[in-house]
Order: C-alpha cells, then sequence, then structure tokens
C-alpha cells in the first residue's frame, strides 16, 4: 500500500468517527433523556480522546512526508489533512486539553450568567478563556497560521485564508451604507404590521416539513426534529435538520428550517464520491452559511416565494392578521431594531456581526481587557442601534460563542452574507425564470443550481475560489447592498 | 498510578466507547433516515474497530499480571476484564475479523432469504457461519473456555459458567412436564377467547407509556420509540426502550413494551457506583432475561395486574371484545400452537428453545450439517408441536441469531424463565401483598425488590450467584414448572 493510500484508510476511519461524536451532539440536543448527561459527558470525552489521538497520530506526519498525489483532488486532500496535522501539532498538548476542559465548563456558566443577567458570575471565566485563547492564537501564529498573527490564526480554522484586515476593510464599506439604509427604513411612514396570532405546534411542524420539502430537502438521507437551539448535524447520508416552535411567531420555526435545509442540503449534495474523506464536507464556515442565508433569505423571503407561503398558511391555519399576499411579504420582511442577533433581520443582521468582530479584535492586541468587554458592548452598541442594552441576556451574555472559545467565529455570519449575495445575483442571472417555481413553492431549481455551482464540491477549492467558480467574478459585497437597498427601499416605500 | 488504577481509567473509556456504539445501534433501529445505511455501516466498523483495539491491546495483559485490587468489587472487575481479554486473545485476528465480515453480511442474505422463503439462498452463507463459528468455539476451546468444549466455549461468553450438559439435564427434566401442561391445555374444552378489534396506534402507545410508568420505569433515564422488533438499549443512566404497534393486536405492544422495561431497569437499577466499570452491566443474558421475563409474565400476566390494565383498556379504547375482568385474564394467557418463538405462549416458549438449543448442539460436534438442518427442524418441530411446518420462514429461517453467529446464545432465554420463576417464587414469598398494589397498577413493589435482590449488583457476582443470593437456595427449574401447571391448570379449568 502507497503512503497516500495508507493515509487516505486511515484518514477515512477518522471522518466515520468524526461522524459519530456528531450524531452524538445531536442525540444530546434533540431525544437524549436528562438524567443522561453526565455520562453523555465522559462518553463524549472518550471519543473526542480518540479522535484527537488519531488526529495527532505521528504516523499521519510520516504519511504526509511520504505520499503522492495521484489527481488534483488527492492533493488537495493531503492539503486539508496537512493543514489539520499541523494546526493540531502546533497547540501543545497540555494548552488543548486544558482549553478543552475550560470551555467544556465555561459553556455551562455562561448559561447561568444569562439566565441570572449576571456577567461578574462569567467574567472570570471569561479571563480563562480568552487567555487561553490568546495563547493558542499565538501558538498558531508561530507555526504560520495566520501569517504570524494569532486572530488570523485563530479565524483561519472557520474560514482559511481570510484576514482580519481584509474583512474589516470590508466591513468599512459595508457600513455607511447599512446605517444609511438601517435609519431610512426605522423612519419611514407605513411601516409594515406584525404577524399577530396563535399557530398550533402540531401545523407548524407540518408546515415546516412542506418547506424543507419545497427546498428538495433530501428525507431519505435526513429528518427533522425539535430542539431549543435551532442546528443541522451530520455529513455525507446524513444530515439531520431541527427546528422550535413559538405558538406566537410562526416565522421563528419557518426560517429556522429553511435555514437549516440550506446547511444540510449543503453537505447532502457534496458529490458522493467524497464523502468520509477531507473533501467531504462543506468548505468553511463563511460558504457553509451563504446556503443557509440564501435559502433563508435571498430565496425564501423573496415575493414569489412568500406569496405561496401565504397561501399555505391561510390553508393550514385559516383566518392570517394579515390580509394580501403582498402585506405578508412586507410583514415576513419586517425591520425592527433589536438586543438579539439571532432575531435580527436582513437589514441589522450584519450590524451586530460587525460589532462582535471589532470587540474581538480589540481584545486580540487592540488593549480591550474582559473586564471591559460590557462596558465597550453597551458603548458600541447604543452607538450603532441607538438605544441602550437593557440587560446583559441581551447585550454581552446573549451568545454563546465566546463561552466555548470562539474567537474568529462571528464574522463568518457576514461572510455568509455576502458569497449570498454574489450567488443570489448569479442565480438570478442564469435562472431568469425562477420566480414563477417559487411562487408555485418549487425552490428547487434554486437548490439545483446550488448543488451544481458550489455544494457538489465539498473541500475541493478554496472558499472564496468556489464562490468565484459559481459567480465568475471573486466575492464582493456590492451585491448584497445592492440587493439590499434595493428590496427594502421598495418594501417601505422609499 | 497503581497498574489497577491504570486499568480502571483505561477500561472506563472502554465502557464509554461501547456504550456509544450501543447508542449508534439504538440510532440505527429507531431514527436514523433509511439512505444512511451503508455509511452507518462504516461508522460502526470504525468504532468497532477502535474497541476491538483496545480489547486486545497489550497493555491491558501487563496492567492484569501487575494490577492488585483493592476489595471484592475490584477483584471481580479484574476477572470479568482478564476474561474478556483471554477471550479476546483467544481468536486470532484474522479470524475475528472475516467472523465480522461474514456475519455482517449474513444477516442481510438472511433477511432476503426469510422474505423469499428460500432456504438455498441463505445456505451457502450459513455453512460460512457456521464453519467459523465452529473455528471460533475450538479456538476459545483451546484457550480453556467452555472446559475444553467448542460449544460450551461459546456458550460461556452469553451464561459464564453455564454448561450445555447441565442445561441439558434441566431441559429434559423441564420437557415431559411442559409437552404434558401443553397437551391438557390444548384439549381443554372452553378455551379463553382472542382480543378482537381495532386498538390506534397512539392510544396503545400512551397506555404502553402508562405501563412502563407502572413498573417504576425511570423517564428521566430513558425514552420510548417505536422499532420493527423491540429491543432495549444502554446502560448506566441512559437505558432507552422500544416497542411496536400492530392495531389489532394490542398485546403485542404492551408486553413488548413490559418486556423492555425489565431489560432497561435491570440497567437503571445498578448502583451508580459501576456505571462505565465491568460490573455496570447486567451479569448475564440469562439472568437479563430473567429480569424480563419476570415483568413480562409472572407479573404483567397476573390476574392482579391484567385486572388493573383491563380497567385501562376499556377507559382508553372504549368497549371490550373480551367483558370480565377475569375473562380478559384468561384472554391474554391464551395458550395456542404456533409457528413462531417470539409470539410463544408461556407454555409453549420454552419448547421452542430446547428445540433450537439441541439443534445447534448437533451442528456441534452432533454430526448434523447445515445442509440438513430444514430436514431436521421440521421432523423434530413436527414431533415436539404436532403440526408441520407450512414454510421456511415460520420454520429454520425466522430466527437471526444463526445469521450473526449467535450459537450458545437460544438457551439463555430458557434459563432466564428458569431464573425468573426462581425469583418469582421469592418475591411472593417476601410481598405477601403485592397483589394488591399490582391491582391498583402499581408494580413498582416489585421493581423494588428485584433491584434490592439482584439488579443493584450488576457484574458483581456470577449468573447462578446472584440467583441464589435472592432466593435463598440454588436455581432450579421447579418453582417455574409449578408456576406453570398451577396457573394453566387453572386457567384451562383442568
Amino acid at each position: 500500500m502507497t503512503a497516500f493510500a495508507a493515509l487516505m484508510a486511515f484518514q477515512r476511519e477518522t471522518e466515520a468517527l468524526a461522524q459519530i461524536a456528531g450524531r452524538l451532539g445531536w442525540d444530546q440536543e434533540t431525544v437524549m433523556p436528562e438524567g443522561a448527561a453526565e455520562q453523555r459527558g465522559e462518553e463524549m470525552a472518550a471519543i473526542e480522546g480518540v479522535l484527537h489521538a488519531r488526529r495527532t497520530d505521528p504516523r499521519v506526519g510520516d504519511w504526509l512526508d511520504a505520499a503522492e498525489a495521484p489527481d488534483p483532488a488527492g492533493a488537495r486532500a493531503l492539503e486539508l489533512i496537512g493543514r489539520a496535522y499541523r494546526r493540531n501539532a502546533a497547540v501543545p498538548a497540555r494548552l488543548a486539553s486544558e482549553f478543552a476542559r475550560v470551555t467544556s465548563l465555561a459553556q455551562g456558566i455562561w448559561a447561568e450568567a444569562r439566565a441570572r443577567d449576571d456577567v461578574a458570575h462569567f467574567l472570570p471565566t471569561l479571563e480563562k478563556v480568552v487567555a487561553l485563547s490568546r495563547e493558542k492564537g499565538h501558538a498558531l501564529a508561530a507555526a504560520g497560521f495566520g501569517a504570524g498573527d494569532a486572530y488570523d490564526a485563530l479565524l483561519d480554522d472557520y474560514e482559511p485564508e481570510a484576514t482580519a484586515q481584509g474583512i474589516a476593510a470590508m466591513f468599512d464599506r459595508m457600513r455607511p451604507r447599512l446605517v444609511d439604509l438601517r435609519e431610512a427604513v426605522l423612519g419611514a411612514a407605513n411601516p409594515p404590521a406584525p404577524l399577530t396570532g396563535q399557530f398550533a405546534e402540531a401545523r407548524q411542524i407540518g408546515l415546516a416539513r412542506d418547506l424543507a420539502t419545497a427546498f428538495g430537502y433530501d428525507w431519505n438521507r435526513g429528518r427533522l426534529d425539535l430542539a431549543v437551539h435551532p442546528f443541522s448535524s451530520g455529513s455525507g447520508n446524513d444530515a439531520r435538520i431541527t427546528t422550535r416552535v413559538v405558538e406566537t411567531d410562526p416565522f421563528n420555526c419557518f426560517y429556522s428550517t429553511i435555514h437549516e435545509v440550506g446547511h444540510a442540503t449543503y453537505e447532502l449534495g457534496i458529490d458522493a464520491a467524497h464523502f468520509l474523506t477531507p473533501l467531504g464536507q462543506g468548505v468553511s464556515m463563511g460558504v457553509h452559511e451563504s446556503q443557509s442565508r440564501i435559502y433563508e433569505n435571498q430565496i425564501g423571503r423573496c415575493r414569489a416565494f412568500t406569496g405561496w407561503l401565504h397561501g399555505q398558511m391561510h390553508a393550514v391555519f385559516g383566518g392570517l392578521s394579515v390580509g394580501s399576499a403582498e402585506e405578508f411579504y412586507r410583514t415576513v420582511n419586517r425591520v425592527s431594531a433589536g438586543f438579539i442577533r439571532t432575531e435580527a433581520d436582513e437589514v441589522h443582521y450584519n450590524l451586530h456581526i460587525m460589532m462582535r468582530f471589532d470587540l474581538e479584535r480589540a481584545l486580540f492586541g487592540g488593549g480591550l481587557e474582559v473586564a471591559d468587554l460590557e462596558d465597550a458592548w453597551n458603548t458600541r452598541f447604543a452607538r450603532d442601534f441607538g438605544v441602550a442594552v437593557d440587560r446583559p441576556a441581551h447585550g454581552v451574555l446573549q451568545d454563546v460563542h465566546w463561552s466555548v472559545g470562539l474567537f474568529g467565529y462571528f464574522p463568518t455570519y457576514a461572510l455568509g452574507n455576502v458569497y449570498a449575495g454574489c450567488l443570489h445575483a448569479a442565480l438570478r442571472a442564469d435562472l431568469p425564470d425562477l420566480d414563477a417555481a417559487l411562487a408555485s413553492g418549487d425552490a428547487r431549481p434554486a437548490t439545483d443550481w446550488l448543488r451544481e455551482k458550489v455544494q457538489r464540491h465539498g473541500g475541493l477549492y478554496r472558499p472564496a475560489e468556489v464562490i468565484a467558480r459559481a459567480c465568475g467574478s471573486a466575492p464582493s459585497e456590492e451585491p448584497l447592498l445592492d440587493y439590499l437597498e434595493a428590496k427594502f427601499r421598495a418594501i417601505y416605500g422609499l
């Protein structure tokens, strides 16, 4: 057996074990009995230990040194395995283990602090997480990741080859146009009415299933369950989605479902030949988010598709508080200032991200200390959103990310929106009749286009490259901003 | 760290990984999307590979040589680890891997053959499985298991320290009394009527949940789902059950549920200090089956409990085809000759087992060849049950066990019934008022007694020892036969 074949066989087992760890996570968030939590922690630690040992196995280094790729896909697989191996090798075992230990406890402490609106309860833990994350970033930077920059070295794990400098420059170009749009929309006369009423859980779930079907979600290789925080899980031939139900807010369920269908359909759309190889998963968090976002927003919230959804809701729930399809479209896209990122509309969402990005960069070399983070958050929020944060759970404590050491992750959400903007422009140019299908509740032509242009490649091309290949030009924020301005100026009669 | 501590820490991770493999099996049989089957096979192979490597890790042998147990539980843990290690070491890697490969394919081929009633389709595969099983039995016997006997060496995996000779002698004592009882019952005038009607799935599941609650099933550490073949899964703080629904036969759902509650409650009832140690699971298949059988039969089908169930069924389903509680009790315990082991009543069940036990012993040194197995089955069935097998799916193809190489497993079902008979006699002697609780739908006093006497010990004592400690005397078939004769002679007015 050649070194390449030996490495790929070893890696295939590792990928299969990683799928198992992911499946355990799904189980934990959907069906696990409550009393099993502590034992599950020990089970997860055991499988993570196995994965860590395989990912840092010295034989991988030897095989990498000796392996010759038979084709471009093989070369890319070697590149991805080598990158992951060097990242793992760059972080000392002591630091990796301490990072795992502290962040696993930190998530629970953060949840307690958020429930009690008690920043002080979380601060000592967050101090530790930030210190360990800085140490990890510096260790990776010393090994050459992120071109020697600690924050970029962390960001590189989620969006390879992106840099904070590039993202900051892009955000600087985006912010004025988003702020202008936001102010114009919030000042407009005759805003859309919110949807009111009670929407029974079983009917919401039934329609959520229809929505997933409308986007071509493959039920033979997936399933829908309830979870407190919706997520998708799994790669290859088993990519499951979750949603949640709020009886007064069916859009929460519906658009969470469509969002997760985007993620899961990306995984399911990858060429089967890549399954259980390093190319068998979405290539980056940003590209992943581009799929969930284009499904949720550019397609799911467009006039043609909401027209169909309006009819479905009428049929399922009877009379709605919003009468006409046009008014329903405006209601779905209603813009309102709010504290919470995950509830933000398309106009506000990226502003939430920009703020987090600047704060975490300030924590990494910008002179901001954890003790001052809440003040920095509140000051910035008041400036960007025009309102004072009313309680920490609506402010600095709202997101789980920092508690588990996910620094460098937030900007990938905005990158996903930018990529979605590019893809949407190209999609509409290629499929001029898409609205006719969407108006009849069929979004599969969009899925087919995205599968062909993006999804099937999995990890074969680099993130920016896969978007550029799909769109015919390098990623840019312009299509997203043009789309947002056109859409919301029309909705708000500006 | 002492060798004992190092071994126990290593073993604890192995047990946690084994729980994960079990959870994947649960997922596969309950919630997994169909299209994920092939990928799941690869995932299962990966985790089984990890488990096999750990179970045969030479360090375990070194630790076993050096370890000193601090207490009797530690000594028993060393004994169980040593036994498993020596069993794994006794089977050559080539044979273990070939056995795994052939049996994993054989199950599918068996299922096809059964669906098509095509014995010839299965025979070449069964030849291989039997040949590999014989080879495995001889390898284990050569290492001293089963006192040098190949069949006993296989049996020893499911019921340590049981011997085919001892079981055969016991079956010889049981058979005449069971045959006499069977003939008397089938010849009786005025047999009970079967239950007829349609019983909606949701209501069956609702009452199944109530039944599990009645036996004290801990919903905080378990759950109930549907499966094609009901099973229980998991140890420690996560032991789940499954059931199935046939709309014309609610007893199928109800008694499958109670049976699986018996298995799961055994696991959940083990002292928490034993969880994720070698003592943290039921000690043998026979003792496990004793718990499921006493729940299902001696308690679940007794007059007091069926009286309560009759009232519940009236409340849930409205009028029943069986009017009085007494007639309902007779219907629940209706005896009828049938081809299928899993559908057999208490009078017939052990006769099915005895036949399989004799056939598989004949395959292991008794001169029976696979090519003649169907004839042997049909001849024996006609003799024991007085009817000719009408199709292979009702005969030699009905059970999955042999296809997956489970030789030596069948007799543990009858041992479980024998143990249940012993435990039931002791339970009734200790709790003279049990019927009053059962008549009000509360079987928890029985669970409490079984937990205290049997369940909490997990693997601490040897199988026959745990029964003897609970009952005050060595296991014997007498209590079971006395119980069956008294119960069914009364029901059938003999």
